[in-house]
């Protein structure tokens, strides 16, 4: 297993494990391909995203997608982290987000920013997020929609 | 005083006020002229920000922008609103902020999502959302930068 800065060949690849993540909507699905799309077209810099994949046997098994927050000095939005299904519990997510907080480091960033949903299926996401070091912020009740919870997680990676 | 959508001509005034808002670091003011010009260029639905203005005898004296949070259903996001200094303590900022909440409802909107600054000079502007029924709902610790915490503020406008 490898985990690298994607490059334009892993796009398939990332559509892909997108399309076998169930928990996603087909929103959440569309967004990941458009902030795909701005990384591949402007670059890591100028699009405010990168993508970084976990390879395996040459395929696309998982990626993650985080960039800097505007306006503030050193935060980093986690945007996407999805592991193929076929590729889970053998530590894939949790080797792809050691990796997203060393390159948050290495570009000065001091706190990692993620926002997750507080429905019942993501109870795996929140835990993986707990599991890892993360410390559970704030809930915004109803923000996603009507019993559609926001849970804000942080880690401070310095 | 009259609250409008904007349009191209109040750009001037925007920025005329913006400049005036000595809570505004650079980097803030910067971003309200991006937002503009993405709003100008490409209008409130595509670019996803809408400008609201008070106009006292002609002039700008205020401004809010904001629009709908993507993968909501029915969240908006308050980005910015300011008085120009010479307005203030006429109510104008409540005026802006209660057209913006009524815009959102004809929006279809549920939830006004605010985000601010836990730094003193911030005082007034938290006050200023606690005093227009806006709820304190999280704090995220040194968000926008070592002691500068995020400060988190909801309301829900049906």
């Amino acid at each position: 297993m490898m985990i690298e800065i994607a490059g334009k060949d892993d796009g398939a690849g990332i559509v892909a494990v997108t399309s076998h993540i169930d928990v996603f909507t087909r929103e959440e699905k569309d967004c990941v391909t458009e902030l795909w799309q701005e990384y591949i077209a402007h670059g890591a810099q100028a699009s405010g995203y990168t993508f970084l994949v976990a390879r395996e046997a040459g395929e696309v098994a998982g990626y993650a997608c985080y960039g800097p927050r505007s306006l503030t000095t050193g935060t980093f939005d986690l945007f996407w982290i999805a592991v193929d299904p076929h590729g889970r519990r053998k530590g894939l997510g949790r080797e792809l987000l050691a990796q997203v907080e060393k390159e948050v480091r290495r570009a000065g960033g001091r706190l990692v920013f993620v926002e997750t949903s507080g429905l019942e299926k993501y109870g795996p996401t929140r835990d993986f997020y707990l599991g890892t070091g993360y410390t559970r912020e704030a809930v915004i009740k109803d923000f996603y929609a009507a019993g559609d919870d926001l849970v804000i997680f942080t880690k401070h990676v310095r």
